[in-house]
């Protein structure tokens, strides 16, 4: 198969995990037989700089001739008192909601010998397996009026029955694929957008017998990610919640250096990039571990491509590095081999 | 000085925790010389079984007369199938808007010797100190319109300058009396109320120069509040994000079974309730830890009463039984012995 894809490796950081998990997405298609075609474009602060626009128009092109879009991580200090248009962050949001990318999967799983980096207790944090589907486009983020005057401001939260359906299904789709449990997380003794949720959840269970269905309330959820996170396997929910929840989860294992992400919408077109933000202290010294990134590239070959057995064949060969005895500078394990963000590429091309 | 409580028991366990909060109010009373007048209300779904309303006229005026409320719990499985008007937390939602109780308290404290119950390492837990200060009048709970369709639904989140004003002093004023630290949380990148909270935020920072101020968008801190629990003191934020995170910290430190709360208002009086749910599993076994109500009698001596030393008396016997070696059946400790709710308080009384 032949496959464009767009990389806006963006800020800090962001610049050598990308070159890495290009370099791995390079090494699948020798390996397997297909070509990927990489184009290359700007956004967030360094986009702001050379352009003036966090997004500029000139890489949405780039994105929408693309098949998926890889992207590092954006902001840093030296924008964070810019102006609310003339932030890094605009660019993602603005990314997202111009290519309609309404999931945002965001898995976290404990990785075999990191539990020491886990802020939780052993036996708590060695079995957790989780997926944390969030809502993207719709919401507090974008919804109207949304306004702010010297005496008071208002945002809103709206939801269509329409996005919530989507969200939804997407939810049960992927237990399907994975552990069979779903659990929907609202605040529906409060929230009227909560009632149409709680709604749209029991109409949809119908279809899915197969899927067992919890329903949390978001304050309950938030106790529970920590008291039992292992007893979790899909949860959705909508933006700000899976905002909160998705960041509560990923440092529950002590892997947050190693967590890639999706956002996606039902054409397979997405965007990828790792949890791990720009991390502008270590920025180009080579040291950042491109897992993050690489097993973002997994999920593109996986979600974007259909392509099962190579999306499989590159996790497998990141956590073996990992039990091979190799970690990176800012993701150590004792006794571990400490090798360069590169290095760490090459090592899991070689697996 | 003669103070009159009321006192709503509500569900569940609410009646036998507020039986024994009050025995020791009343202890408090004769050792200080005091006299607490204490006048019972109905509120939850006992409140719905008896008058078919969970927050009765009758309870509204018994409060009215009062100098400060002790609440037990409110809900259970009885009425969780109920239309959302005829739901117990209907009465709790309803208190809180008709007095304007709009801080609402929320201290998590590592208790000695009770690490072992909670979900975190030792060295992360152990010197756990915060209060969560919660605006409960405001945002998203409450905020129009707020209404769904079959095919749609909306909630309003808004706040005007005065009511960020007037929660964001009162967090500025507990870090005084505490560490002299306030951590603000909001979403500022995303949410225009979350822009105008921040404002206000570092316009009052000038009136306390000897606090110190932290900004944290409500992500990083769901994080940051397992990563680095010891960290925090005060931490101020709106209502939704308050809900969610003062839960998220109740199980940080395994001692969720002992937390107090109290939502007030700038005059003295405020409503004082255990964090701690209804508990129906264990409802009428006599066998539950009082301490939350207890400790949430302290805070009444405390906020509503400006009995400071009345208030330490009494967390000081709090603790002291713990140290000496007893506990309940629900809230266990290796080694320790077991007594009853009511056992339990005149332990208490005692010390
Ligand atoms: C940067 C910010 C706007 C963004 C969000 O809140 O969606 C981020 O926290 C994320 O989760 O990707
Ligand atoms: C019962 C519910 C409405 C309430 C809230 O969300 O405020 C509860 O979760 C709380 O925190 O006291």
């Amino acid at each position: 198969m032949k496959k464009t894809v767009a990389v806006l490796h963006g800020d800090g950081v962001g610049q050598e995990v990308t070159e890495a998990a290009v370099k791995v997405l390079q090494s699948v298609g020798r390996r397997f037989d297909h070509t990927f075609e990489v184009e290359e474009g700007l956004i967030g602060g360094i986009a702001i700089d050379e352009t003036g626009d966090p997004l500029p128009k000139e890489t949405l092109e780039v994105c929408e001739k693309s098949d998926a879009v890889l992207l590092g991580a954006v902001g840093g200090p030296k924008w964070d008192q810019n102006p609310s248009a003339l932030r890094p962050e605009k660019g993602l949001l603005g990314i997202r909601k111009h290519f309609g990318l309404f999931a945002n999967l965001r898995p976290v799983k404990a990785v075999k010998g990191m539990s020491e980096a886990s802020p939780l207790k052993d036996h708590l944090s060695k079995d957790v397996d989780m997926m944390i589907v969030r809502e993207l486009t719709g919401g507090l983020y974008f919804g109207e009026p949304k306004r702010k005057t010297h005496n008071g401001a208002v945002d809103s939260l709206t939801y269509s029955r329409a996005e919530i359906e989507r969200i939804v299904e997407q939810g049960f789709e992927l237990a399907r694929l994975r552990k069979g449990k779903v659990t929907s997380v609202d605040k529906a003794n409060v929230l009227e957008t909560s009632k149409l949720w709680r709604e749209v959840v029991e109409e949809k269970k119908a279809h899915y017998p197969d899927v067992e269905v919890e329903h949390l309330l978001v304050d309950a959820a938030a106790m529970k990610l920590i008291t039992q996170p292992a007893s979790f396997d899909v949860v959705v929910t909508e933006n700000l919640f899976g905002d909160i929840l998705s960041d509560e989860a990923s440092v529950l294992t002590g892997s947050l250096g190693m967590l890639p992400s999706a956002s996606i919408r039902s054409d397979g077109f997405g965007l990828y990039e790792p949890v791990h933000g720009s991390a502008p202290d270590i920025a180009g010294m080579n040291i950042a571990n491109p897992s993050a990134a690489i097993l973002s590239v997994a999920m593109m070959l996986k979600y974007s491509f259909g392509m099962e057995t190579e999306a499989s064949a590159v996790e497998t060969a990141v956590y073996s590095v990992f039990d091979d005895g190799y970690c990176t500078t800012d993701v150590q394990k004792a006794g571990h081999r400490v090798l360069s963000t590169s290095a760490f590429a090459d090592k899991v091309i070689e697996e």
